[in-house]
């Protein structure tokens, strides 16, 4: 941990699958590419096995709002709830702390 | 989003495996199941890729930091750096807001 550690903010998104993928995974890449360049972007980070997450990490809640209102966003979120959704979870997280490991590999 | 909201806390864990997975399925359930018995304990949820993320949800800062230091669990934690992660992250946030989406189902 350090100690000049500045709080950014997480939104995880939990998902199940409906029974509809026809297009997902296109516009899955698409949005991820499109977050990438909003403002006050920091990263995303997903995994999928019954349930899916993603959790993507912001400087601030206006860069959250701003995202989540993006024009073509909307059209995928909408298109999340009418095809390839049956339930969701957003929560919307400040990261408070953080500590990392990395394995040292001796040779 | 509900008024009475009242915020609680996510540790975001996100690995990447190493080699050896030996002991590491049996592990993780244990943990999982000892997780539910802590105080302040309030779910777990997980997904693995590429990436392992794992999601465990609690009442208060002290839940997580008991349950960071429970004997059992520093085992495990032990044991996963020497054997089962190359790499891991964690992190430590307070959930402000969430929502939820459940289609309807019309008959």
């Amino acid at each position: 941990m350090n100690s000049s550690f500045k709080p950014y903010y997480a939104v995880i998104f939990t998902s199940k699958q409906a029974g509809s993928t026809e297009g997902y995974s296109k516009m899955s890449e698409e949005m991820e590419e499109l977050a990438k360049q909003q403002k006050g972007y920091l990263g995303i980070e997903s995994a999928k096995s019954q349930l899916g997450i993603t959790i993507s990490y912001w400087e601030n809640l206006e860069s959250i709002r701003n995202w989540k209102e993006q024009s073509d966003h909307l059209i995928a979120q909408q298109k999340g709830r009418s095809d390839w959704y049956s339930w969701y979870h957003v929560r919307i997280c400040k990261v408070e702390r953080e500590y990392e490991f990395n394995k040292k590999i001796i040779n």
